[in-house]
């Protein structure tokens, strides 16, 4: 029972449900409907779907997620990264609109579905893990800006194509000649209504009396005043004769559900693609799940997860939608809304589902302009370049992850760049590694501790190198290790013993060794000793496996400390020069 | 001068050449070059050239080494595993022995020059140290199982063909029948011939008379009787009209010197062949330099070993040659033969010229069998199944990484074989540090020392967590750590402190430091406090750059006593239980 819990979270807060929760996931519900109807709109124009795509994308895949997922809080359905990168892969293999791009999409949602449930049945969840925080806020800032400009060709009313910032600009400088008027004053406008309703609506709401909290809620349904007064002014003016885009007529009714046509030509590069989509899906809304689970002591599991994101998206899949994630507007209005549990969610799937059944007519008269203005005003939220700032300034290797990811993000796409970010992170990350820090260290006087003898007025002898690696000992660094203890005994004459003190060596490995035995064994040749200190519990373990301390010319000493006192304690004929360490080296 | 003398070492070592060192090169000189002689016709054979081409790319290249080379003993040529590579990157765009298959040989002797000579002006030799021995010794000795039985096909005298060992042995299996009986008969007595060379000729010569080293050496230049005597036998009975393959004619003389043929189709593939054969060949290389160095305590410099090994690869592609690299067992020959400076290498070069010159006639009916059984006995030395079982006993990871390399290479090829081995070490690396040991730690009574407590006998309190995390703080272990905090304070209520022991934090990165800010906020707002002891100088600084410090709802402590003992000194009316850590927990 336990077990099937972990696997169905429902099981656990569907038993605890009450009517005072119904009242506040109701609520929660309206509010996120409302909020959700334009964004759905818009993010399926993102990705080049028609536009009730994107509601479908928004009914089936909330229920599924709020059978599996694990996250009280979350909000799923289309977002606008995961648009961008569905857009991106489908422009691929097909023509934007055509029968094989919308097949391309559902596909997606199924092979990016069925990746993620594996990747949950796995426990595989860790692996997020590998996308640092400074690379996927690049990510999505760069994310962001394309899909900003990319939208400006709705604002200008005019065809403009390309998959990097470069192309885009280049294709909407050519064609700015032949603007819509009417469509750039339409679009304009709305963009600047959406502008002020972020941060004007509240406070006006405010003084008409409401209290701050309903305010603020109200205030995040505003873009659905946009959606509104453009389509009657659309429909009232004829601006669809005037060569205003509109969205013209959207189907009515719920999607029929089928699985997606499995026989694409193109799947083996849709399922790359899937699994970008994936991955990147997965880290938003964990990152998501992460921040709301703590405000209210709750957890969440990233292997669970991957479960429900999964079952969301062969929701999708099986329901007319496209891939899917955890948004982070909608989960933050979600949970401001008083959401308590993932009924929120199913509530908002039957909110979307009757405004498929009965809105969609006048959907008709809604200007394209408007959707891309809500676009950009909902990405540019996203859009962070405050991260090279804080990254520049707090280590240089870090900067460098995210304006490779930036970079390659804006010039090669959002696929190629966001793997060249986790390359470039883990290759940092791994460079550092091999060329660790390492310190020559003294002892504080009158204790015994032992610190850097370039920070600390320390105590040392000359004829005892004690050093510090800041660092495991592995592969990568055994050789730099090597080379840089040689370097020192050169300038050290008088050395005859060496002691390693190994407080940050958390792992030897094989390669390692094998030089710790060349490093001993021409110590041993040049009649110094070799000592290792502050050995790890597991560590140590590993070295007695070996033959290593028997051929060891020293000892292994608990503590730095018993290593120095004793080795001279011992050669008591050697003068053991005491002396200002820092002063001296 | 010095920057000269750092890219043209011959200045260096040329300065100081007399008469002794003369003498001994030139002796080494001799000894290799009788040694060289059937090697080299032998990878060519397996390189599937001509056998002509591998004494070409044993003239010119050992001189271009000897001008641009850091190490003193190595000697430069064809070797076996780069052989291999060879045959198979040449053998995926030609047919094996048509021009197409020559020029693709000539032209990646090029490309691999080229792209050593800029891996060493860029000063990137270091990135060798991320092939970890492990993973080499697992590449070579499957390499060494591929070789040895691809040349098993001419001991049969039939036709076989396979990229891996399967197919291989499927191919000779279904040739079986067809065996040629007289090539079987003579390859095999070679091969027996040749073992017994290995061990049984030097106590033979010494029993004759000579002294051990004479005779050590002598023993070295056996395999070419085994050539002379076959190529007289081959002769006399007409093997060659009796179905036994023999050499065939030789071209006499020198190599023409002439740049490959630039425009191959298959250029791109070609040239990512190439850097595997550069890498796999500077590895070997430097492995056996810095052994050979070590020994006369002399160094090399890995940098100027690419632009040495560029240098020779270039002069291999200019002259008829094959990529080449330093051989294993030619340079202990060399080394132990007496050669001082790399003009024994030149001298030998001088030895393989007169050899091409005056004797390749009598090459013509050398059997190809005696020549793979050289390879075999020569390839047989490489394989050391034994590092499966070290691996085993020292750690499962690096054993994962070798068999992950042995598999790959017998199954998927050569440079898939390296490419799995490198990318499963690096991520089994990754992937230990992504979750990293953490020990709750407590005070060794009656020192300073803190000591993990399920390992040590030591005294804890209730209300301080003291935790030691055994590894840098990064984003890919960030999230771990902060699980596991959690987990550990959920079962110790009494908590009010907090300190991460941070001996073994060589980094913390930004999303380390988010993790650690979140974990600030949490702990604080349940009236905990969050300290950090023993923080290294280098992350300190880098804290400071940030408003960590002045958020830290704790303190940051020189020492982990002093945390302990101020923080129960502080708050006297905290009850203090003492106790034994290993016992309670």
């Amino acid at each position: 029972m336990d077990k099937l819990q972990r696997y169905l979270p429902i099981l656990a807060w569907g038993r605890e449900y009450n009517r005072t929760l119904l009242a506040s996931d109701l609520l929660a519900a309206v509010i996120v409907t409302i909020m959700l109807i334009p964004q759905s709109l818009a993010y399926a124009l993102l990705a080049g779907l028609p536009v009730e795509m994107g509601l479908y994308a928004s009914i089936l895949p909330l229920v599924a997620y709020g059978i599996f997922g694990s996250s009280r809080s979350l909000s799923v359905g289309p977002v606008a990264v995961v648009s961008l990168m569905t857009a991106t892969a489908a422009g691929q293999v097909a023509e934007a609109g055509s029968v094989g791009y919308i097949e391309a999409a559902l596909l997606m949602a199924l092979m990016s579905g069925a990746f993620l449930l594996l990747m949950g049945v796995l426990r595989m969840g860790f692996l997020a893990n590998f996308l640092s925080h400074p690379v996927i806020a690049g990510f999505i800032t760069a994310s962001g800006l394309i899909i900003a400009v990319s939208q400006l060709k709705h604002l200008f009313g005019v065809h403009a194509h390309g998959d990097n910032l470069l192309e885009l600009l280049l294709s909407l400088a050519g064609q700015v000649g032949a603007m819509n008027p009417i469509t750039f004053v339409l679009g304009v406008t709305v963009l600047v209504f959406l502008f002020w309703v972020r941060t004007g609506l509240q406070p006006l709401l405010v003084r008409l009396g409401l209290k701050e909290y309903p305010a603020t809620l109200l205030a995040k349904t505003g873009p659905v005043i946009g959606v509104v007064i453009t389509s009657v002014i659309a429909w009232a003016f004829g601006l669809g004769e005037r060569g205003v885009a509109l969205v013209g007529d959207v189907p009515s009714g719920l999607p029929e559900l089928a699985l997606p046509a499995l026989s694409h030509s193109d799947w083996k590069e849709l399922a790359i693609s899937a699994v970008f989509i994936s991955i990147i899906g997965f880290v938003e809304s964990v990152s998501v799940g992460h921040t709301l689970a703590a405000k209210k002591r709750q957890k969440i599991s990233p292997d669970q997860e991957l479960i429900g994101l999964g079952a969301a998206n062969i929701a999708a899949s099986v329901s007319g939608g496209y891939p899917v994630t955890g948004g982070f507007a909608r989960s933050v209005v979600n949970f401001d809304a008083g959401a308590e549990t993932p009924a929120a969610g199913m509530f908002t799937a039957v909110g979307i589902a009757v405004t498929a059944l009965l809105f969609t007519p006048y959907l008709a008269f809604l200007p394209q302009a408007t959707l891309a203005a809500t676009i950009i005003v909902a990405v540019l939220s996203l859009i962070d370049l405050s991260i090279l700032k804080r990254t520049w300034q707090y280590g240089k290797s870090e900067f460098v992850a995210v304006a490779t990811t930036m970079v390659a993000t804006l010039t090669l796409g959002v696929e190629t760049g966001v793997a060249c970010g986790v390359l470039a992170s883990l290759a940092l990350h791994l460079y550092k590694t091999s060329r660790p820090h390492m310190a020559v260290v003294g002892e504080v006087p009158g204790t015994e501790h032992f610190r850097n003898i370039d920070r600390h007025q320390v105590q040392t002898h000359d004829t005892i190198l004690s050093l510090r690696v800041d660092e495991s000992l592995y592969f990568a660094n055994a050789s730099y290790i090597e080379d840089r203890l040689y370097e020192l005994l050169a300038q050290r004459p008088a050395v005859r013993d060496v002691i390693l003190m190994c407080t940050a060596v958390n792992e030897i490995d094989l390669s390692a060794l094998e030089t710790l035995e060349s490093i001993n064994q021409r110590l041993e040749s040049s009649d110094m000793r070799f000592h290792l200190s502050e050995v790890k519990g597991p560590v140590m373990d590993t070295l007695k496996r070996t033959h290593f301390l028997d051929h060891l010319s020293g000892e292994v000493w608990l503590t730095q400390h018993q290593a120095v006192a004793s080795i001279l304690g011992a050669g008591e004929n050697t003068p053991a020069a005491a002396g200002n360490g820092a002063a001296s080296n």
